[in-house]
């Protein structure tokens, strides 16, 4: 049963006992312990194990088995069922690995389970039971340090990818452009994107945490759910910044390639003008006519060669001046 | 009768007979009983009869007759209409096939009425049969299961629209870019507009499913409506995500055309001016001048030569260092 | 008096009597009687003289005598003042002609006044004489008929539009482009615009009918106003769907206008090359060196002109396989 | 002091005196008068007074003396302030010149402040002295005059933008574009946005009015701010039309100057092409080759001339016929 | 202890004596007396001092400490806890430097924290005990006090914005566009989304101030909030549309380069079609036939050299018409 990551009681704050799923029932009914639980990708008879134990509802189980959800909160008559999304920066691939963690809520119990990429709560586990004082507050406690942990993984996610954009920008203004440019600018959207849709449900998870969920949620712990809805509109907005910034960068990259273009253009037009000239002249004088004067002048080729050549210089500082090379 | 596929009266979850359309109303009598009807497609007698049966309102019944409804939830006073729509990836045109799907839920009946093309909820019922403890909760639960099947029947169709998507990606990104590809955009946000247009009331019909209609839809039957609504939330969300990331395809396929554009001028400019000084220079020794001391020199061709063509690679390099050619 | 369309007396759903405007009194004294008016674009004392007998407000009879008012429903204490938009698709200039229907209704008279272009409400009133048990209900039937008769003119209207931008999607895609389509575009976008003004407001007014104006609209008359809230959605989403679409044919327009000035610049680089190089060659045969042995090789010329032309075949070849011709 | 434009007592809607600043007090005490104010730009002292005469709040009027406030309504515990921005065209400049009215409305006097350009009043206070039924509802129908004409004058100003939006529609579409056209699109584009700021708050504020401030504002005379509110919106939503139009438009502009792009390269292709071809036929007979059979014929000349310029015409036939010249 | 700028007890509007942090408590038993203490970022000790003396929640210490909140208020129950963002324009490196102020506010006193960059709150304490009247109405006004003229130093900011954005439409349409316009434009973009991040949400903490939150904030001091939340909204109206202006403006922009893109194509193919056609007769008449007739004639060479320039000076006319050159 390696699944089981962590099950112990706690009284006071403090863990008085490692217990075993079918112990469960002991705990519960003691007055003033509850259970917390950590699970990872359980099997299904695990679930169905645990959904004994605690007496949940079917349609929760039957959630909390597939990945894939999208966060949300559901209330059950007597305890709460929540899913959050975990990002985490790949550090080899160089995008966002999701995982999900579900949590069951119970007056005396709180269980979680871990799906697909995230760091393990044992971190978070061992900061509670140092502060007894705040996790004697019950179950909403821990729920509290394990979304706030959740919550917190994502700003360096957030932060790296506005680095990116960084690294966009100085491209785009200091650099050529290249498909290379545009194609990152897109993949960064769909990051951006899907990162909201990771964030976005946790702002109305917490608001609902906050405010209305009298029971489960102590009035006492209620506070620490406002640092944690902080927290996701503050990430919320970072991503829409961004989202509008790379809209925009994407529009300055366009007018950049335009301003780019149109210099080509004259550059081209200036040198086909600055060649051209010299070709037009030396055909005239490349005419059969028997009589042409000029043909027969001893310094008729040395004279055309240099009036030819100032026109030239001639056109260059002109177009030089007007700023077409 | 072809347009009735199934008519059968449930006690206790269990089909307990099959029903015919004039002997609903000793069915509906019993009080532990309630009908399920399945047509498909039926003619506007037959509608008149099921209204005669069940009694209901002209208005839903007149709705019932015509496909082409917005989704919607209509409440009357002892029953409700849902209109909803239904979507299938046609495989041979690779486009969507929308049905529709309509519903009359009384405290002990429910009709379900198919238009256009859908599948049969023949596969719902047999599974409904298989659980009679969830049965059992009445009409709402049936419901819920053909709703439940309906929108898990869009998520293939988001799945392929997702894929199309990415082929479009690789296109844009990695092939030449074609009259093809943009229409094939266009043809994508078409579809996608449709598929919103028949998802996004769904969110708002769960939601009143599992708030507002107290008696038809018994407490304990709410928290599966939630899954519907969660389910219709999460498509609604891949939609607008593929939406937003399909203008953004449009305008870095459109930023790339602008780079391809640049980049045929540049080597177009580069090619002009290798190709436009060996002629300048031939067109001054073809001056037809008298006195040109260079044509009478024994190496002159071969020296001219050599110095437009050293010119030309000169310039070659320089082009290709700047990224010109 | 020719602006009295028609004036009856209905009791019981039937028509009574042809009222004439001073006995209006005599017929609202009755208990079981309702009155209905239709005028076309009344002058200023017939209105006066309808305000005295029905007791209607000062300020609705100024609204109700000048057109180009907003779709609005205004609530005075016994009566209700409603202002709708008309549309009619003008065959012959292939534009939108708006008109303006307003309403009066109290609880035992509804009065229309037609503006500008609409059609006359003679066949309503028809219909609604021929089901006599349900314009039993009282004026609020009548004015839902009313109503229903005039957003349905809305549809052909939409189906118009849609089939025009249905026109311009395949003039874009298969045909070239060219300024008349741009300008159809911005056209068809400033009727959609035109046309969601008119429509959008129907919304609330139909949501304001069904829900809160509880003594001169029925309790059972009500579903009927859902009808026409829901046909008033569809039409919205119609019009907001086309809008989108519009916009993203602009952009493919714009991109395929790019993609075909790609195309353009390729072939003109490459034919540009083919006949620049004979130009280049023939130049260098052409000069005046005393000494180029090429020249007087006996079969110099047809060489010559077999390598150039040679060349230029190989280029052709090259340009074609790599898409530039 | 002449900034006080007009002061006089009302009672029964009829103007009783003309009142001096300092015996406003003894009006007041009268039982059913009121006192009708207009300022124009006081000084602060005047201010004062007037504060000390009706017992304004500070803050009302510490901003009655500041212009450039945003449209408000703000309740004082027996008074309210109201902040509303009048809008002219400027027939010289071309852009609209903003002014500022400001209200202090009680129960018994109504004071109006004007700030920057905006016309009198006067001809407002002269019409209500025509209708003394009306104006004997009290100083909020006196509010609803002033308001009423200044959301008038909004009219011609809105008139004038969509002119000059046609205007550019007629430029963009059947004229050359130029910087002109883009730059005007840019400042309508920015007058839009002001005359927005100035008009929308307005359409709360008529709201608050006609619900919310239930003494000042008595029963009969709330549906005159219907009327009010109504035209708010129907300013609103003519500016909120421009300005899609108008980005609609700078679209369908650049769209405009692509596809002119496109015809001026092709042109130009087709013509280098024209031009091309003989300058190569020509370069390959002035080879110098001693054997060129041609040059020897007698009728080389004129059968290579009229090959050449037959191709020429040949290929004006095919550019023109393929949409290229 | 440097980093507390100012404690001082106040009685009846006027500062009754400096305190010291621990003397704090002998204070706050005084009936009618509030202590206001000014702190800038103060050490974890001092604030977990000022957290005993004032009895603060552990989540708003926590937050004090840290800067880089968001603007928020919350609400423990006896007293408020705001974070609201300073900004002030650097003038040297022509950016906004923000910086934070927090606020812990009870019924008998106020505590502000500043963070970063912002100017000392020393002057608005001066001008607060200059109106002992008003000082008298409590800790919520020495609030109002300060938010005011923290959010009075937006004004400078933005209308500096305002400023640089009237620099680029000079720019934009007045000069040649530059990499550098548009990279401004990217990073006013970025500023102004910054500032909209700081700023928009104290729209909704003022407006929670003056409604919500009744026995900190006496009655009699809310209607001073109403001018911060008025000076909130319009910052963020000037700020909304100066970003709708930086998008048309950026748009704009793009045009305008595309403008000068068809002019630089039009007039080098103008020039190319002058230069281009002396070439081509000149090579004709270079052509090597033995009989050209022409070229024996005695004006064969001024009558071509006419001929020639004349048509050059023909095409410089036509094309100086149509508007090509």
């Amino acid at each position: 049963m390696e699944s089981i990551v962590n099950c112990a009681a706690y009284s006071d704050g403090r863990r008085v006992a490692n217990v075993k799923l079918d112990e469960i029932n002991l705990v519960l009914k003691q007055p003033d312990q509850f259970v917390w639980v950590g699970l990872h990708e359980p099997s299904s008879e695990m679930l169905n194990q645990v959904q004994h134990e605690f007496g949940l509802h079917d349609l929760a189980i039957e959630d909390a088995l597939r990945a894939h959800q999208r966060p949300k909160l559901e209330t059950y008559h007597d305890s709460l069922f929540i899913v959050l999304r975990t990002a985490q920066m790949n550090p080899e691939h160089h995008r966002i690995d999701f995982g999900e963690t579900h949590f069951f809520l119970g007056s005396n119990f709180i269980v979680s389970v871990r799906h697909g990429s995230s760091l393990s709560y044992a971190d978070v586990r061992m900061r509670c039971e140092k502060t007894p004082h705040l996790l004697r507050k019950g179950p909403g406690f821990a729920l509290y340090a394990v979304m706030d942990s959740i919550v917190d993984q994502y700003f360096p996610v957030v932060d790296e990818l506005e680095n990116e954009l960084e690294l966009l920008e100085e491209k785009i203004f200091h650099e050529k452009f290249s498909r290379e440019t545009t194609e990152h600018i897109y993949h960064l959207k769909r990051e951006l994107l899907e990162l909201k849709r990771a964030v976005s449900p946790l702002i109305d998870i917490c608001n609902r945490l906050m405010r209305f969920d009298f029971e489960l949620i102590p009035e006492d712990t209620r506070p620490y759910f406002r640092d944690v809805y902080d927290h996701s509109l503050r990430i919320n907005e970072m991503v829409d910044t961004a989202r509008e910034l790379l809209t925009t960068a994407l529009e300055a990259n366009f007018s950049l390639i335009s301003i780019s273009q149109n210099e080509v253009s004259k550059r081209f037009a200036g040198w086909a003008a600055i060649i051209g000239v010299p070709t037009m002249i030396a055909g005239i004088y490349g005419m059969n006519f028997k009589f042409i004067p000029e043909l027969n002048w001893h310094y008729g080729y040395p004279i055309v060669l240099a009036f030819t050549f100032g026109t030239c210089i001639f056109l260059y500082i002109l177009f030089k001046r007007s700023g077409w090379l």
